[in-house]
């Protein structure tokens, strides 16, 4: 099932809309965080009339299964240029599973002076990295719907991991579709936590937050280049850091999320 | 005025807060987007009970001129370990200034691993920074309320400026008062903007979004010690990274907004 198809919605009222968290888009049963709240940031983009997130935050409140869902949205400013969007997504319970934060615009419109001062991540080939093969358990069943493909060193049980935590590979659907600013949400969350390559004990971290900046439409190529990277796991926390460029090497989002450390 | 009193709120009904942004905490007469959105973290503390904003998003919908503010704050969810509280500030006539996502907890509770790929910036002593002056225009009257020392390098007049887009510095209280983790929320956003180090015809750079991930209670030494630098200056954004350690050498909040170029 396409991306567009998974997180379609349609319209309940005046500030709510209806959709449904498809099954096989879960790790471990758990709907990906990402997908949820790309399902957010569509309804921000429906309810406030602007083709594109621009910054969107999210708080993960609650495990999603598949199941119905329906979003309350709240348009807290329309501007110029921006319109600012709260969304709460409940499953058919009305048990809130994610509260997003986000504003919106046309990206194209604004410009302004460029100066760079990053490099895009260095990467082996396509064919010369790792795809990531869906299993009913890990890999979840999510990585059927995206193909991700992950740089050699970035792969905990290959030879020549780094053991640091960092991934970086390339990203694209699975299914034939152009990737657009809603997706970019997705792909900011579709990689393997940082730490299963770091050596730690540690079998998963739940997301508390994620924001993500969409700096750019991804019009260029089909795949993605993207880095995630751990610099401070401490105090029971961590911080991933991504960056995701298209192929002319430009960078199209920033990604942050904080991270749980599962209790000692 | 300490930081406690500019920011101090009282209760009006349910779920609304009351305060005021007080005289001399602006920039050009708007007063300083970190202090607003401390105010919404405080109504998240105060509306939740818990001690500590540990990941906070604000955007920023209006500017925000001295007078009476309400907060009206939702609380989204109450798990054992965190609670989550939308806020908007609003001005006496009702605008919306800034909208605030928040998850709120007690810092102390959470213990992992530790791990850190990452040093303090490196600066020199207190006294050998420059220290940024209020005055009626720019520097603003903000600054009569924050300490700030600058890192002779990152101060555009000075001789030796790198014309990097980075700014790094000391921060405490001007008055004598405890920082706390609703206080550097301030912290994250009081430093001149990066990109007035880089020699690009920008007066200012609006801020669409800030988030502020508080990750240790800010309990060592007087200072703390702050990097805050830009890498993607792209598509009339840019985005500033903000580091802030302790004087112990722990890291104790991460911060990242996305602000505007002014369009050409």
């Amino acid at each position: 099932m396409t991306f567009a198809d998974a997180s379609a919605l349609e319209r309940i009222g005046d500030n709510g809309w209806a959709g449904e968290i498809q099954p096989g888009w879960d790790i471990l049963g758990n709907a990906n965080g990402g997908y949820v709240l790309a399902m957010a940031a569509r309804a921000g983009v429906l309810a406030s009339g602007r083709p594109d997130p621009v910054t969107i935050t999210g708080h993960f409140l609650a495990p999603a299964g598949a199941g119905p869902i329906t979003i309350d949205t709240e348009v807290l400013k329309e501007g110029r240029r921006f319109a600012t969007v709260a969304a709460t997504v409940r499953n058919g319970k009305g048990r809130a599973l994610v509260a997003a934060l986000g504003s919106y615009g046309e990206l194209t419109a604004f410009e302004g002076p460029e100066r760079v001062e990053a490099e895009p991540p260095d990467l082996p080939s396509v064919d010369q990295c790792i795809k990531v093969v869906a299993t009913d358990t890990l890999p979840p069943p999510f990585m059927a719907n995206v193909d991700l493909r992950v740089h050699p060193e970035d792969v905990p049980a290959a030879v020549g991991s780094s053991g640091y935590p960092r991934v970086r590979g390339w990203f694209r659907w699975a299914h034939e579709e152009a990737l657009d600013t809603i997706g970019l949400v997705v792909a900011a969350d579709a990689f393997p936590p940082t730490i299963f390559n770091a050596n730690l004990p540690v079998a998963w971290t739940p997301t508390l937050e994620l924001t993500t900046h969409i700096r750019e439409r991804p019009e260029s190529g089909e795949w993605l280049r993207c880095s995630f990277h751990t610099r401070f796991i401490t105090g029971g926390f961590l911080e991933e850091d991504g960056e995701l460029w298209d192929e002319d090497g430009r960078l199209i989002a920033q990604s942050r999320q904080l991270a749980l450390l599962p209790r000692a």
